[in-house]
């Protein structure tokens, strides 16, 4: 291949490539953020407060396997066919579009990837910007007549953020087998329509029917790009974080059971407040996470039956908690569980009289290292960027999950984050600076780059 | 009239009638209870649990103004058509039946009335009871050809749970006078439809054109039969409650507004989290309500964007506080809003970051007092029942808003309270025995006789 001679021989175990060895190959940054916008049409939602941007005054809202969601996958799918690559389509939904190597087709590509779907009020970046990363990466390949040893490949992963079916990353999940499929296809989606994800993707057209497997479809690494949905880089004025791990969390349902009565002829005594108990739990959930310097969250509730004049029989409740380290996790789980919930259910207030509450663990995403190759490249890449690069970059630890966690199990794995404003995420007004886009954007492809040289030496 | 000359003559102010001058009319309790379990077909709902009997095993769900309550309407105005009186409906589908007097059809009615619409999980006696009464009453003046001196009404107010529409008692406030026609009209329904309770009056045929009004249709008395809903007949084992007066309530939507953010890569000391301090403010309003011996109750709360992973950016909530005494609420309520929720909003652990609240005063029902006239002639009326029957009878206070209250600004009124099972009301397993349900039938027709005879003399 014809730049292979440039690159310095070193071996698997070390990632120093001279940036001499490399095209120097620089991202779009206009194309790229046009083409970011253009596919923001599909599944825009709330309207920015104070949005001077026209091309970002709405935030986004494409639930995964949503009719939006199909116009932005058939978009991705017609486009990366246009720049010249096989799309496959797995059980979960899950795309890959594989660009072939100088090794010719059948060789294990190394892929960047994303999500295309989006939080309920969510923006245009999480998740987004990684997949448009990879297609712009795709593009300066073909306008360069770049060859890689190796297929590089895109992936759209499907139902990252878990929002519509309540367990995120669950596709990459299944692909690393860590989720059974059927699990997976049974998933309900939130808010009791009592849609399947396996109806969902039917419905849109993209059950595909090869397997969800890395065995089906392996990968020899997998770069993501991402913000960094915190406030880290931006606080330490630095305009890229590469990532070594991402934080543990577990997902629960409390369902919370007491008796309907009435607000203005029951005592307190007689009463079996859900509500009030529910209220209690995610109060206290708040204070152990702060003792244990961990994360807890309730973002979805329902109630029933839902009258001002009723106490409410029945309360079911998320709550998301995380933690650095696993133990933590084990801790609280096993504390507000076995403890501290029963201790509220059978408070001075309620009496225990028919209070009782069940809950099940939806899905538990452990601590995750990321492995050294990919960490390596992903920092060199960075780092060549300019003089001041290494001022520029940060190593650090993700608090958000991402497809990365479950590629890593199966495969190298690093990620790359640019800084988003005030730290904001799963929020329209989630925003990055087109720059720093177009930086994360030129470092995944230089990651990807040096790491098909890497393989090929 | 026929058994006028039986009375004693006392005068209006006095309302001791000699058992012997009054006909000893039973109500038909296999009947009137055939009669309640026929018309509890329209708007069936929740199963009971352990339910024996046939005719209850499932609680009522018959919202105001749906389907179901149409269909309950047309029986009842079929009914007493056919029990001959005149029917009238007003512009708040409240539904008059009268029954002509010997001075004939012009002299205003001694009414009696409830309510058919229930909780979404609500039982078969709440409201239903009263009307159903009502009618058992029509059917035993008919049977035994009995004559009043004026005529005699029994009224089904509309939306008298304020479970779809929320403000309780809408619509015989508006006849009141105390609720504007427009506010009630324009009142929307729970859940977020848009549905209007006008719109819901047309769509089912119940918009009349007679004004809600106690100038348009006025009343000389109320009585209303109704479940105890509480637990205190039950524990002093009486069989009959005479209601003296209503405690105070008022109802509010308190919305707090903060910020959606991801769950795993805010720290608490960057959110805005509306849930949390929701749940904090729900657990607040009960301990202040514990101090001072009142009732508060959220029975709705709704969130958005309701995905497990964003921290909540808006929840909105209902609050229902009680109390015997008006002050007592002035109190809670500026303590409230003036002090505690804005403290708990700049809490600690929420830093005050973006986060506020607003509340909205949805309606209130000042403490009441119902009028000595009807309050004894419903006691004299319960204690000749038997020879017992001043042991079995109870003054008392309701916890629970009722119709009477608004009907009690504009005419004497009182209630008659039968026992329930376990106090339990807004419930489906709410119950009340055939003796009961029969008995205090009976109390109401013999009230409504005796304040005929008391007016004529
Ligand atoms: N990146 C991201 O927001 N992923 C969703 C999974 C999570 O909740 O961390
Ligand atoms: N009786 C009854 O349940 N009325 C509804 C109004 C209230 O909440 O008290």
């Amino acid at each position: 291949i014809s730049s292979s001679s440039h690159a310095r021989k070193e071996g698997w175990k070390t990632w120093e490539i001279d940036d001499n060895d490399l095209p120097q190959l620089k991202v779009n940054q206009t194309r790229l953020m046009a083409e970011l916008h253009h596919t923001c049409q599909w599944g825009s939602g709330v309207p920015w407060k104070d949005a001077t941007d026209p091309s970002t005054q709405t935030g986004m809202s494409r639930l995964a396997l949503s009719d939006a969601d199909k116009a932005a996958r058939d978009w991705f799918v017609e486009t990366t066919r246009s720049l010249g690559c096989d799309v496959t389509v797995d059980a979960m939904g899950n795309i890959f579009a594989v660009r072939p190597g100088s090794y010719g087709p059948k060789g294990i590509p190394t892929y960047c990837g994303s999500h295309l779907d989006t939080q309920p009020a969510g923006g245009r970046y999480d998740g987004i910007l990684g997949v448009l990363a990879g297609v712009e990466m795709l593009r300066v390949m073909k306008e360069h007549d770049v060859e890689t040893a190796y297929p590089v490949g895109v992936v759209n992963w499907t139902n990252e953020e878990g929002a519509r079916f309540p367990i995120s990353m669950v596709s990459s999940g299944v692909w690393a087998g860590e989720i059974p499929l059927e699990r997976a296809h049974a998933l309900k989606e939130v808010g009791g329509s009592g849609a399947t994800m396996r109806d969902e993707l039917e419905r849109i057209g993209y059950l595909g029917t090869v397997p969800a497997s890395y065995e089906a479809m392996p990968m020899a690494a997998h770069f993501e790009l991402h913000i960094e949905q915190g406030p880290i880089l931006e606080a330490e004025n630095r305009r890229i974080g590469i990532v070594e791990g991402v934080q543990a969390y577990r997902w629960y349902t409390v369902e919370v059971v007491g008796r309907e009565a009435h607000t203005g002829t029951t005592p307190f005594s007689a009463r079996a407040d859900a509500l009030l108990t529910a209220a209690r739990m995610i109060a206290y959930s708040h204070e152990i996470a702060v003792r244990k310097y961990a994360l807890a969250s309730t973002g979805i509730l329902s109630l029933s039956p839902g009258s001002v004049n009723t106490v409410p029989g029945k309360v079911t409740f998320s709550l998301d908690i995380r933690a650095p380290f696993d133990k933590t996790l084990d801790d609280i789980e096993r504390t507000l569980f076995q403890f501290d919930f029963r201790q509220i259910v059978s408070s001075e207030y309620t009496k225990g009289r028919e209070l009782s509450f069940t809950w099940t663990v939806d899905s538990v995403s452990p601590a995750t290292r990321f492995q050294k190759s990919c960490i390596e490249v992903a920092k060199s890449a960075a780092e060549s960027l300019g003089k001041e690069s290494s001022r520029n970059v940060r190593v650090m630890t993700s608090g958000a999950g991402h497809d990365s966690v479950y590629t890593s199990r199966r495969c190298p794995t690093s990620m790359i984050f640019v800084r988003c404003r005030d730290g904001v995420s799963h929020n329209p007004e989630e925003y990055a600076s087109p720059e720093d886009c177009a930086t994360g954007a030129e470092v995944l492809l230089q990651s990807v780059l040096r790491y098909d040289r890497l393989r090929y030496f």
